[in-house]
């Protein structure tokens, strides 16, 4: 699907009349003339904006990587222009983008309908879903006729993109429901509109938080999905194209988290920008690798007179840890694609000390033999003292991935329950815990079978 | 958002009139109505299907989060009946999700259409872009009227949801661009309609696969993109909702298998499959973590004489996974979105080496400083004692960092090169390399330092 656009650059640069150059771009999705227009000279740029006009060089600006750096090139009355034409959400993301002083003399420069949706978008919060809605849809007045209902509809068409869903208001401007486009144009002239009206229309509010609503407005999979402030008023709507940008970026950013990075990053950051994502998690996890530290340090005496336990210390901590992790991952995912019953938790823990269970037995079961056999063989034990060892390893293996499957489970559960976001806040803690369990069971058990008995 | 259904469902119960629940129920999103239906009883589920009608019953039917569940209550032949109905996509889910004798009972009963539809994209690999579209579209012949236009959406929306963007086909059924809605109801009845037609549309094909186009299709932001045949012929389209699920399931994948999944996982699977997912990847690392004991095993002697070392060797293992983790998280996801050239990968690997060694830097110093402390004070070593195992831990840890940033960036770009998932590949790999590398600079410079001199 990946494009060339070089025959494109060289026709519009070939072709010196205007007009032709407007009808060759007509034949192009806005995508792609955002990345044409990416690879020309400013000076071209600037000619292809003329002829275009403010309202479609707002369109191809919300498809620019980079859009701050495109407005740098234009003066601020025309930045402030197109972006006054763009939609209200996509608007918002440029703007913050820009520097505080670029910013607040656009702003200043916008006309009044966009700065008063520029104004309200930005008063939401980053995490509420007013923040991401777009004001750009159609709303027509209860109790028309299907025909003046097509009427209003082709009249505000020209303005507002997402026409898919038509939405209802009342004579006390409260929503009333939404209506289907295909209803309404199938719909015969002398059918009653209100037939095809769904008046019990899914809504979320203006300061529900995304993590808590993002789930349920996938599951619609509507074309756009209404923002109602308290009052039942239609402030916005949440388009599919929105869903995905928050979807994608709403996991990425748990994937980074759960990679102990405090945000998502990309190739443009600079060395700095990555270090201060990745310092904090690891300054924390090397105070905690201290706490483990001086824990081991309390098995020295095994070590001085045993220093073979040493060599299998790695392998016992790291599947432990492992265990952990996949298990705080799939709790992770289940607590935010579900509201879960005391009773369903409890199910999942359960669940998860099973899986534990059979995979440690089968691990602990894998070790014994193995090691056992390579420390008979390569380090000149006896079959007894060489499976006595590797038993320890089996039997730490099997409890340590246990307990392991029940701290990565009830960690993240425990920080869902107090409202922080388990991704981030139960890495550190169930790797610590984890170490600390496999470290006193590994050498607690080497203590008392191997040089106890 | 959440709502409940008590009321509605008393109200069912409560109107035995079949018309007032039609009534009552016409009101709601099809996503409210399964939900609704999934709380009745059989009996009572049966009566409403029969209130709706098949094609009614197939809207419902893509909400259930089993269907299965519900085509299990009725017969062979209404189950056929409704996933003839359903959308091409939605109707090989469910089929998939059938014994194989229950699916082929239903596909043979499917009518002629649907059975089509449902081979052709059976016939698809599941990672190719084929398996994920609808044939449920509007596509009218180039050269017709605005009028003739209108009256065929008009007489094709009765059957086809997916009526924002309208495709056009040339004399040769060769795809020959799109209509956008918006543009068509705002045209004037005596406007040309070829001057709404862009001409070139962004297109998939059929056999594209789905990691390589997903982000491109994304790019777009479009209610649909056509999926095209080798030829140019329109077999279907990808709708936004079909790429919420897609990007949603693809984010998923990655979480999960950068946590050591196969698959992502959910509350309904049960233990033997969670076991299934989890085993493969924690046996692999069974194997990988006796390589490193074995490793460990050569130092033996350093720990003989020198007890303490051990207590630090967890501290540096773990540091240098999370970083190689952190390194590996940035590379998979820039491979995923971007295509690199040789040059931007030089410049990521150059890059996050530069992190690894500031960090490192920073993260050796602490661990000298608060590390030669602890020894002195809680060990009782001398300070210049203490300080020389500390350095020891604190020049591992610089080393460490750097090497793992570097292996954490290298291993993916390589396993996506020969075109392996490095997500699911690099794991364990990148997890061993770390420990083996940190193992050999600890000890290593625990023995020249602390034992040689």
């Amino acid at each position: 699907m990946k494009r060339r656009y070089s025959d494109i650059i060289k026709l519009i640069r070939d072709h010196k009349n205007d007009n032709d150059i407007l009808e060759l771009l007509s034949n192009y999705h806005e995508n792609d003339i955002a990345d044409i227009i990416s690879l020309l000279t400013t000076e071209e740029r600037k000619k292809i904006y003329k002829l275009f006009g403010f309202q479609k060089v707002a369109e191809v600006f919300a498809y620019f990587e980079e859009p701050e750096k495109y407005l740098d090139e234009i003066s601020i009355e025309n930045a402030a222009s197109i972006i006054s034409f763009m939609d209200s959400d996509d608007a918002v993301e440029i703007l913050e983008k820009l520097d505080t002083k670029k910013k607040s003399e656009i702003v200043k420069r916008l006309d009044a309908d966009a700065v008063a949706d520029v104004k309200m978008l930005l008063s939401y919060d980053e995490e509420e879903i007013g923040r991401y809605m777009t004001t750009n849809y159609v709303c027509i007045k209860k109790g028309l006729s299907v025909r003046q209902a097509m009427r209003e509809l082709v009249r505000q068409a020209g303005d507002n993109d997402n026409i898919m869903t038509i939405y209802v208001e009342d004579e006390s401007e409260r929503f009333a429901g939404a209506i289907d486009l295909k209803d309404l144009i199938i719909a015969r002239e002398n059918d009653d509109l209100e037939e095809i009206v769904i008046h019990s229309y899914p809504y979320v509010t203006d300061h529900e938080l995304l993590d808590n609503c993002i789930e349920n407005i996938v599951d619609y999979s509507e074309d756009s999905i209404p923002v109602l402030s308290e009052d039942k008023r239609l402030l916005g709507v949440i388009t599919s194209e929105d869903i995905v940008d928050i979807v994608d970026d709403e996991m990425g950013e748990d994937y980074a988290k759960l990679a102990g990075l405090t945000a998502e990053e990309d190739l443009k950051e600079t060395t700095v920008q990555s270090m201060k994502k990745r310092l904090p998690w690891l300054v924390i996890l090397l105070f905690l690798g201290v706490l483990v530290s001086s824990v081991v340090g309390m098995f020295e005496s095994v070590v001085a007179v045993l220093p073979i336990v040493i060599c299998f210390q790695s392998l016992v901590l790291d599947m432990a840890g492992n265990v952990g992790t996949q298990s705080l991952a799939v709790t992770i995912r289940v607590l935010m694609d579900e509201n879960l019953t005391g009773r369903q938790k409890l199910f999942l823990l359960v669940k998860e000390m099973k899986v534990g269970l059979v995979n440690g037995g089968i691990l602990g079961i894998m070790a014994l033999t193995l090691l056992g056999a390579y420390i008979h063989f390569f380090k000149g034990y006896g079959w007894i003292g060489a499976f006595a060892i590797s038993g320890c390893v089996g039997i730490s293996l099997l409890a340590a991935m246990v307990i392991s499957s029940m701290v990565g489970t009830v960690i993240p559960m425990f920080f869902h329950k107090i409202k922080i976001d388990p991704a981030v806040a139960s890495g550190p803690l169930i790797t610590t815990v984890n170490d600390l369990v496999a470290v006193v069971t590994y050498y607690g058990l080497a203590y008392i079978f191997l040089i106890q008995l």
